[in-house]
C-alpha cells in the first residue's frame, strides 16, 4: 500500500507518519519512509540516531542527481523530464533501522537556490514505479500545506491521510486538500485527528468531518511533547498512544 | 519596518503575524499584512470576515497576473521576470480591516497546475521596492518551512522573525533558516517562543537560543485555540496574549 500524510502545518504528520512507519514494520510489513518535506524530519520520528541521520544522503544532497536524473539543473527553474530513472534509488539511498528503510528528498541547501520542484518529479515518478508486494507499505510524508498537490507529488498514491487538528484552519486546509487531491486524480482519501484534547474535540471534528472516511485519532500527549523537547522518537518511549497509531493502522489496512 | 514571520509549520506565525498586524494599526501605523502561505489563513487571524476574504483576489486567481507581470505562464514551470513592476500592487488589489491592509499571494487552484514560484517572485519584488514611511509596517507571514529561502522571497526585509515552540524540531528548522536567510543578505535575525505552557518550556528555549535576539513570547492560549476551532479573531476577543504580544511590538520597534 502506498500512502502519503498530509495537512496543515504543526497538525502532526510527522509524528503520525513515524509512528505509522514502526508500526507497520513492528507487525512485520516491509516498510518505505518517505521524507518529502524540505523541512525534513521524519528520520528523528521514526527513531533513527543522530549519526544515522547525518549518513543519509538526500536527493537534494547528491547535487548530480536531480539534474542527471530529470534533465533539470538545481539552481535553474528550467523543464526537465518527467519520467526520470528511479528504480534504483530506494535500494542505493536508504538507511534502515527497526525494520524502517528511509529515504529523504532533501532540503533547500543554500538560501537563494531555487525551489526544489526536480526532487519533487524525482519523488512523484518513485512513487508511480514503485512495485510492491502484498504486504509492503511505503508511507510518504509531505511538506506542510497543499503546494505538493500542484506538483502532483502524491498522484500515484493509494491513500492520501490528511491530518486535521480540532480548529478551523486545518480544517479549510483540509478542503483544500481534498478538492486538489480529487483534481490529481487521487481516489481514497481519510482523515485522521491529532492533537485531540478532549471528547469536545473528537465531537467538534468528527461533527466536521461527517460523511468523510475518518481513520481515527491521536491524543494530544505529553509523552509525545517530551519526546520532541529531548529529541528522542515516542514509539520508543510508548504510552496510549500506541493503541491509537494501531487502530488506525488496523483501519488503513481494512479499506 | 518591513518584517517576515517564518518557523516550522504549526508554530503560531500566522497566530503571531495577524496579532501583530493588529497591534501595530492600534497603535497608529499603517499596516500591510501579506499573506505569503499557499495555505492561506493570515486574514481570518487578522480579523476579516468570511464575505471579506471571499472578496479578495490573490495573485494566484488573477490568471494574468503572475503571468503579465513575470512573464511566466502558471502552468509551467519556465524562466521568468525577476524584476516585474510591482508598485500598483497594494492599491489595486488590498482589502482592509481594522487599519490593516491585506495582501494574499494566493493558493494552488488546481491539482497538477504547477508550483507558485512566479507567485513568490512577485512578492520578492514588492517587498523590494516598497517604499516605506517612519511608521509604516509591512508584515509577511511565510509559507511553513524553509523552501521560501531557496526563492529569496524575503531578501529584502528589514527584519525575519523565527517562531520557535518548545521542542527540538522547530529549533532544528530555525537553525536552517538563521543559515539560508544569512545566505540570502537577511541582516536581522530575531526569535520569538510560542506555544509556550510552563516556565520550563520558556527555559528550555531560552537556553536554546542563548546568543540570539529573543524579542519574547506567546504563551499556549486556551482563548486562542477556541478561536480557532469558532473561526473568530484572537485580537478581537482578547487575553493576556495580547500584553504578550504588545511586548514583542516593543522589542521590534526598538531594534
Amino acid at each position: 500500500m502506498k500512502i502519503a500524510i498530509t495537512g496543515k502545518g504543526g497538525v502532526g504528520k510527522t509524528t503520525i507518519a513515524g509512528l505509522l512507519a514502526r508500526t507497520f514494520a513492528a507487525d512485520g510489513s516491509r516498510v518505505l519512509a518517505i521524507d518529502a518535506d524540505p523541512d525534513a524530519n521524519l528520520a528523528s520520528a521514526v527513531g533513527f540516531s543522530e549519526e544515522e541521520r547525518n549518513s543519509l544522503q538526500p536527493f537534494s544532497r547528491m547535487k548530480n542527481l536531480a539534474k542527471e536524473r530529470t534533465g533539470a539543473d538545481q539552481n535553474s527553474v528550467g523543464l526537465f523530464v518527467l519520467n526520470p530513472k528511479v528504480d534504483d534509488l530506494p535500494d542505493s539511498h536508504c538507511i534502515e533501522h527497526a525494520g524502517v528503510r528511509l529515504l529523504m528528498m532533501g532540503t533547500v541547501e543554500h538560501g537563494g537556490s531555487g525551489c526544489v520542484c526536480p526532487e519533487h518529479t524525482l519523488l512523484r515518478s518513485l512513487m508511480k514505479h514503485l512495485l510492491l508486494d502484498r504486504d509492503d507499505v511505503v508511507i510518504m510524508d509531505m511538506e506542510a500545506g497543499i503546494e505538493h498537490l500542484g506538483r502532483s507529488t502524491a498522484e500515484a498514491v493509494d491513500v492520501l491521510i490528511v491530518v486535521v487538528e480540532p480548529g478551523q484552519r486545518s480544517l479549510q486546509t483540509s478542503t483544500q486538500i481534498e478538492m486538489l487531491a480529487g483534481e490529481i486524480g487521487i481516489k481514497r482519501i481519510v482523515y485522521v485527528a491529532s492533537k485531540v484534547v478532549s471528547h469536545d474535540d473528537l465531537v467538534f471534528l468528527k461533527n466536521a468531518l461527517k460523511d468523510k472516511d475518518f481513520l481515527g485519532f491521536l491524543s494530544s500527549s505529553e509523552t509525545i511533547r517530551t519526546a520532541d523537547k529531548r529529541g528522542l522518537c515516542a514509539f520508543d518511549i510508548g504510552g496510549r498512544f500506541l493503541s491509537e497509531i494501531q487502530g488506525i493502522k488496523t483501519s488503513l489496512t481494512k479499506l
